[in-house]
């Protein structure tokens, strides 16, 4: 082999990456191009290359394009800081932060940062490739995208709590086979990873936070895994989407609020959410519609309380509580053996005086709700402003508090052959038995030395 | 230290990599054999080092034999693309392919591929010393084995169909501790991972598809972890298998067709599959067989439907429908809180009139099966000339379809002493009530107006 | 850029990393607080840097003190080997191993080794730094951490299997946010890693075995994961520990003996022990206590079996059969769809005569226990010289065995209002039912063949 097929962004002879580290990718990726003809071993192999981000701060004045297979971009460092808690750092205090930034092996996403734009005008990494075969394993490994500032009509006025500013980490747009993204830090993008059309697509230990939109898996795709990431986006913004998705499996992954929704799967079908942690500060948490079917939710940890952090007080996703911490609008889906604990203020319930709802059948039959536990109290909400302390205390309140009355299931007059067992006491539960299965979770006996405590 | 211990195979300077890397890294072995002599710090230790494979086309002519402990072997890519999309193109098309082969730092396997030869002879990398310690903490991580070619009599006269070639990626052939395999692409190989005697084998987060068989723990081995991997296997071969294993964990795997059986485990006691994604085209998909006992499947998504793709349709693995999608031939096993999803065509169902039947204890005491939904559906079986958009097309249909009438859990007679809960109506279960307990899943009540409809 | 930010500790021009690993990445550290003033791209970035270990042995004679975000501490290799074993090698046998330590990237911890020194004094690595923000974003990577030698008193007089010698792996002793430990090897430390004070840690894929305890979570925390680890600890401690954490993932690990307990939340509120495969030797394998409440313990296996290597043959936690496999203080916590198997000889179930009892709730309200499975059987208690073949062996025996007389779930006096279903027959499980809910898992007909056989 004549030619390297390494190469380092920080030597390579064209282009600055302080200031434009698209441009010198871009480049790299035409030389790999060429290269390649000649690195086969008489077989005709394209084998790609890798290349490598130093830690260092690399402006990205244009977006990358990949368009062949097997290329690596790699770093040594996801480099995730709390922009968030930086960007509302009282002024006089600014001056004391150790740091202003995320670090690592960071890509600083100076593009225009207008939604109107086209996607692949305002991503950072575009991955497309028309014909065939589909692009193949494209990876990206161990580095941070950030996307600076946010920039739309935020809570309190401030412009940085907006989750808005059009840009997006990386965007794959054509038929994409066997992409790897892992290790990554992704901060500060209103879309941090914005997939199509993939084929066994992983997104496997990621730190995906403070972004609009974490992962979102769109148009279709099959045979993919969204596991052991962290993840947290915006008040308006999906945790983990997809649409029309077959066979993906979100599994082990740990999705903190904000978010819309933790995992909202709209036209999925046979697909798997299992052993994940979620935490969200809405109804609607998960929610299964478009004709999702025959998908499994089971072994996850949903907790859903009270937004505790002043700058994001009072902000919600405009749903009601009623509309289901879990909500069904789908054929065959099973909730198995999930834990649900959710703490409201009675006070700020939707509609005024309802009871919350935890999963909610709206549309759909043969749906299977078994083995669910609801662990339901109040809370008085308060406005904490300390971010990570507030939320710490805010989760490790509890135990103590009173019972909160909900509804654990509420099956619709539009729903119909769906089993309910042992998910919720016979008085949780709303359901017209005529045409639904059902079997209350036993309670303690009405006569007991208990009730009468 | 005056010596490295970090080794790159392009720039060793004896032999050549790219004719022949099994011989380069061989030669490196030696290399570190004698350098470690002189590298510890007083105490003995022997490090071992770290052999890194660029992005390239290397031919293997000579299997690379691992006889020491800490050796790593890395590389820059998994390089996986389908070959079998790739081998079923229109002759008149392949000009038009962007690329031929797999890529990443590729390996391309050129041994012998003769079945018949002693397996250290048709495997690429080879891990064996014998004596004490077990060799431990060989470390294979981000390259790709390929296989090449098929070579056998497959399905429509094609050799390439055939999943056979009798190559081998890696093969431990002794007792081994604390082996990693990880982020690697395996493909086009008989047998993907052939491992040994294995003690807390880590198998994560790989690609390993389009190989005839692609995990297999055989002989005994404890503690084990397979997880988070995307594999599959060929249609006579299997996805995860294991023999006299204790502890195991597969756990996060997206296991896709075709796989003869997705994870087959003989004598293998108190071990666990949890949470993973399987989804095949035949019955047996999940075998727990030759004594395995105790073990937990728990929380998994299962699919069956029918191979959409014109090359393989009508291919299947030789068993009846009413063998079990699920089989069990031992005792005390757990299946719990898992979902199944059935689609066949009636038309195809053997034997014939048969109603598939989901979980099927053949023999075995003490087994415990609760809490498992099944949805049976009808479909007609159709062949696709396009492999991934049939898929697709096919994981996404459903929802509409006619309902299948299945046996949800058939437990033979010389089974006895079982648990069946939650797992199907009282008309889809098949066991003798004397010698098992039985509760039916709740049923819609007959005289409601939706069984009226 | 004019200076790099990726350092060799071998190639580090001051110091001797094999004499002072040490002392030469603090210099390091330093090196790169003076240079990443200049690096930044004009908006005051600190990205950090990656300090690489190659294969080798270093010895560490000075704490690193990690006081910078964004620095990752890369190997190439975890190096564990069983010292365990090694130890316990015959002397004569010695000479003919064919090596004796860890290795990979290998750092030598030879610190004092005294408990009553204060932590930072005691770790190999030290992360902690006041003010704001926290510390964020360092990763420890790939390499090796060996305690070296125990130096207490320990079973049969072999001061090497006390599991006690003080020193600590990694120590986070500061609030600190996005801290990655990922695929390193931990081996004969007391303590592998003791993190206090983490916001979103990532445990992942490490092997962290043979030290006296393997994770400790201490202080408080939020939104961390511990997930597909290898883990075993010593008799004493802890392999999987927190306290006063929230919204805590421990999923898809394996974790082996000894330990005291596999898990044990104390404090710790609304998290998830999922997927998981967990076997121990003793009781109080999993402890909820500390008020730990609304927590999942879902789709585990969980094994005890007895103690089966001579020099530890005998040695047990101190912990009565009674007390609970599994035991909870706290309230709101599920235990959902758990396989657990229960190995034991009668001869030595304390106190003598009791049943084992499996899960146990001492204190607390409104505990959902459901849909688990319990096997017990007897075992006679034997030594076995070889420590891997006699796991082996003990993980492989049982099926044929007796079954063994367990309470499956005993419910105190001082816990109510909890609710127990299909986790064991009526003659099974010790509550008030006058306070309790139940529903027993149905039993084998008493008039059945079976039952007169």
């Amino acid at each position: 082999m004549t030619t390297t097929t390494r190469y380092d962004v920080t030597t390579w002879p064209h282009g600055d990456a302080t200031d434009d580290i698209g441009a010198v990718i871009n480049d790299i990726i035409s030389a790999i191009k060429s290269d390649q003809r000649e690195q086969h071993v008489g077989d005709g192999g394209k084998p790609g290359g890798v290349i490598y981000i130093p830690p260092g701060d690399y402006r990205l004045r244009t977006p990358v394009h990949v368009d062949i297979s097997f290329l690596r971009i790699e770093g040594s460092g996801h480099g995730f800081t709390s922009s968030s808690i930086r960007f509302n750092v009282p002024a006089a205090e600014v001056g004391h932060l150790h740091e202003l930034w995320p670090g690592g092996s960071r890509v600083l996403v100076d593009l225009p940062g207008d939604g109107a734009l086209p996607p692949n005008e305002r991503a950072a990494f575009v991955v497309a490739r028309t014909g065939s075969p589909r692009i193949s394993s494209v990876e990206f490994a161990g580095f941070c995208i950030d996307g600076l500032h946010f920039t739309g009509e935020g809570p309190g006025g401030n412009p940085e709590n907006s989750y808005r500013n059009g840009r997006i980490g990386i965007l794959a747009a054509e038929p994409n086979d066997s992409l790897r993204i892992i290790e990554m830090g992704v901060v500060y993008l209103e879309h941090g990873l914005w997939i199509e059309k993939a084929d066994a697509l992983t997104v496997h230990d990621n730190f995906i936070a403070e972004c609009g939109n974490a992962i979102e898996l769109r148009e279709w795709g099959q045979a993919t895994k969204v596991t052991d990431n962290l993840i947290g986006a915006g008040p308006n913004g999906h945790s983990i989407y997809a649409e029309n998705h077959g066979g993906l499996l979100i599994a082990a992954n740990n999705v903190f609020p904000r978010g819309s929704s933790s995992v909202h799967l709209t036209g999925v079908k046979r697909s798997s959410v299992t052993a994940n942690r979620l935490h969200s500060f809405y109804p609607g948490m998960v929610i299964f519609d478009g004709g999702s079917s025959e998908n499994l939710l089971g072994a996850n940890h949903l907790l859903r309380d009270l937004e505790p952090w002043t700058p994001f007080f009072g902000v919600d996703n405009g749903i009601d509580d009623d509309y289901g911490l879990i909500r069904i609008e789908g054929d065959g889906n099973s909730i198995i053996g999930n834990h649900i604990s959710e703490v409201v203020d009675p006070a700020g319930v939707r509609p005024a005086g309802a009871a919350p709802v935890i999963v909610r059948i709206a549309t759909g039959v043969g749906n299977h709700i078994a083995d669910n536990h609801t662990v339901a109290s109040v809370v008085t909400a308060t406005a904490n402003d300390e971010c990570f302390e507030g939320q710490v205390d805010a989760l490790l309140s509890g135990g103590e508090a009173d019972e909160l009355a909900v509804t654990t299931v509420m099956v619709d007059a539009a729903a119909r052959r769906n089993t309910i067992l042992d998910s919720g006491r016979d008085d949780q539960v709303i359901l017209d038995r005529r045409i639904n299965a059902f079997r209350a979770t036993p309670g303690i006996p009405t006569d007991s030395p208990e009730e009468s405590l």
